[in-house]
């Protein structure tokens, strides 16, 4: 049945996969903030979660949906030491491309545009600003490529491309992701050091992947859902009745019915909540400053220093 | 079960109510379009249905979801014929008040304000215009007065106000709506003569009506849905499966159970497809041109006349 | 030579007029922030400067172009000041209509819109929110009426219409004003308790005054410069050039050919920085603020004290 | 005094040098559009005038200021003929990258981006559209990298890297100008064989030329004039006023104050009319069907024929 369960997030796959071998989890909690760190360490697991190898972080911050804006700081802060944890080492000093993906006229796939715009570049000015403060600034560049749809580009191509010529010494690729739950859309980050791969977002961005092995340097990819498929929700409901009722028996053949009456009825629509504008707003808000937290903090603090 | 199954759209309401007296129905079809003409005609139905006692006429047009330009131009005049039909006599030589409900920065709730903006307002230069191609001009105004939430005032109230300055001899009203089905929401338009009533509409725009009874002129309601209640998508997925498996007996049962859990678990999301975007806009368009061709006929005739 | 010399800001016609009777005009200085007040006291000084019998409050702050966040504050707080020395007495606790004039889809005329926008508004939820903190929250309203071109509506009409329904103790009045230097585009706001007069302004709202007279209510107007006029670059040029040489029995002849000459060639064009969405949107956000901290007060300082 | 008199336009470059040897031009009229060809033919020639040798079209439509949808159209077909003259043989078998320049949140320097976004990419697709109408379809690419500013990049940079990727027959580059007269702003189109260079258009998209030197393709530049500098409109005052008042001896000695007492006034001040968001809308509008009309020719022609 797993085929049709489609989820961008590990953790969703790992939650239908529970005790799956060559797959470890860890968890911790600060305050109101949930992180798991999951790694697949086998091809199988890879296979079976439709996830590459690697590290899997996610933050989920349900408080988020109060907008408060002290909760918006702390994660911003936590987004910020996790980007430091699986960035290279060596990547902030030798300079970081920070990729925002999918199409920025289209609400729910606009998130990686909007981090762009608020990205703190450094890269052209490099040269100028240490001298003003005494703290080196790093070399930040970003770009927000557009989506092959509107480009005639493949993504990847494009930036191969931007990546030969700036030769950062990491990309911070952003994405829009589709989730299981319409629940996480406001609440949850993942980082990844696997990077894009092709059916994963929300816009197709394009058929090939964003990572190490298509650009030749380490891809940190964050994401947030944005989107649920029509589908995830009327298979939610019939495990949730499921599970409810007591009808464990006629759950797999409901699910199996759901599978083509549900296609047929819904074909593939994707949805997304209807305050979406101010989601991807806060959203892009956050990561933003995050990377600029953990792309800058040397500096930052100098500042703060002199300052005071 | 009817409490729960909520929806804007008389002919989505009388689906589930079929045989109910005190209704009427008729079907037309041009073409790709099909014209539904429903009259809800005793106190009785109206509370049933949930629908006001008048008329209403709904336009499915599946094939806009092409996006094809002529489609566009089709759907435009028939929505036009359909205005001129529902405006009362008199109503465009006295004067048109376009209203375009909804919040303009919520993308599924900005319908009626893009309207707005697209509406060939004429009401401040209906003096000067006709000595210049010696047809009259009908006298337009349109005012997009924001939602509750945004403004702090019933928006009934900023209405009535400016109703009492312009003096119109007809409202349309435009604004988004919840339909059953996530198919609806790029290809259907309901036409009412009865209003806007509260707890329709995407974005809540007040408490209270607005209609003749509230305005004290007659009001044409416009409305296409672009949101879907999650629950709906619940709903519809156990309907399905009962009708699918004969499971008829466990339907009801599953029913009530999903209107429990289903609630819990995703409380009263609002969902709407990930291209709302494009559709808003296409929608849009196609309004405000049946619009002004509906308020402007005899001079654009005139105009054609001239340049022919 | 003076009726070519427009400008809404009391401050530049007074330096045109520099000695003339019935005009006060006291200065202070905080840091880097000029207040200059200005009394309008007789008809005949009303006249001459093209400004109604009132007061007229200018802050000037050359330091606003570094884009500092912290002088972004200064700012809105030294406004706040000014806005509440404006109000009539008891205006915060009989409710306020904030009020956005001008075009929100032309640049330099969306100040007022995007004022709104931020525009901390309470009055539907004002009989719920004291209960909470304890501390009364003044009901305040707020709307954008949009403007005549695009309404078919005197904007005067409308928030008539709108002040006989809401009866607010005042109202208050952002729009975007022209200058007669472009260095003062990004640096100054004019308050003023006269409201705001046609010819004034940047998209000619419409015919009609917005004040106490055609409202009922007093009337704050805020104003933020953010075009001029193309003549005034030229007239500029000449006064410049006639100081530095000595050509003042030239200038007079110069400036007379100027204002043939010129306007042939420029005609009335309104020209504004290049800059103008960033400079729209500091000030949107400076105003906002202002008026907030204006009108809420005691809640903001019972919610830190609450928060402490 | 010529240094200080900056235009990207070729046409007021020559305006201003009347009778320069190696440089040719010819003029025709259709209707209200005037076409002027300009050929730069020697360096020294290249070096008095600031522009590079090679051919320069501007197209001059001061009707378009009338928004006259007859006028777009027309403006569209005439700029898709001569951009078919500047394209090298075979580029739109070969395919082309549209190319548009400049940052697309100042709204007078959005052009480029606006153009790109309207632009019809089929790259990604012209493998499968030949077999639906049986003509084939020239490969269109699109891309609008930003600026340096906000991105780190050099903009020549990225393109090299996608050039060397998507490997067009040419590229098609579109970005705002700065003239000399605040009344073509809405009105005149330039094209050139000779690409972009540094210190031209309105945004300083970089410090590095977009040409075939460093591009190794092709590059025809089209631009838009969106922005006028202060300065120019006072150099233009008095230079009206001389011309006026036959005071020629007094011009040269105004001029230079103007140099010293100008530019410390107005400083590096660049304005644009109030009504830019319009005009970057409809030239966007023009320039983009140009292009794919200009692009698509057979395509098109054969789809109509099909319809008819």
């Amino acid at each position: 049945m797993q085929s049709n369960i489609y989820t961008d997030l590990a953790r969703e796959a790992r939650e239908i996969n529970p005790d799956l071998p060559g797959v470890t989890e860890q968890e911790e909690k600060y305050d109101d903030i949930e992180i798991s760190r999951i790694e697949v360490e086998s091809i199988s697991a890879a296979n079976t979660l439709g996830k590459p190898m690697g590290k899997y972080v996610t933050i989920d911050a349900p408080r988020l949906i109060e907008r408060n804006t002290d909760m918006f700081k702390k994660v911003s802060e936590v987004l910020s030491q996790e980007i430091e944890l699986l960035l290279p080492e060596g990547a902030a000093e030798g300079g970081v491309l920070v990729v925002g993906l999918g199409n920025r006229y289209i609400t729910p796939d606009a998130l990686g545009s909007r981090v762009v715009e608020k990205t703190f570049v450094t890269r052209h000015i490099t040269e100028h600003l240490p001298d003003i403060i005494g703290e080196p600034m790093r070399p930040v560049a970003a770009v927000a490529p557009g989506v092959m749809g509107t480009t005639g580009v493949e993504t990847e191509e494009i930036l191969r491309g931007v990546v030969e010529r700036v030769k950062p010494a990491a990309v911070i690729a952003i994405d829009a992701l589709a989730s299981r739950r319409a629940g996480r859309i406001s609440t949850t980050i993942q980082l990844t050091d696997t990077g894009i791969h092709p059916g994963s977002g929300v816009g197709n961005t394009g058929r090939r992947s964003i990572s190490k092995d298509t650009l030749g340097v380490p891809v940190v990819a964050i994401g947030v859902p944005t989107v649920v498929l029509a589908t995830t929700i009327s298979q939610d409901t019939i495990s949730l009745i499921a599970s409810e009722t007591g009808m464990h028996k006629e759950e797999d053949r409901m699910l199996r019915l759901a599978e083509q009456v549900i296609s047929e009825h819904f074909g593939p629509m994707i949805v997304t909540p209807k305050e979406i504008d101010t989601i991807v707003s806060d959203m892009a808000g956050i990561l933003a400053k995050g990377i600029n937290l953990a792309l800058h903090r040397p500096y930052f603090s100098k500042v703060e220093e002199l300052m005071a």
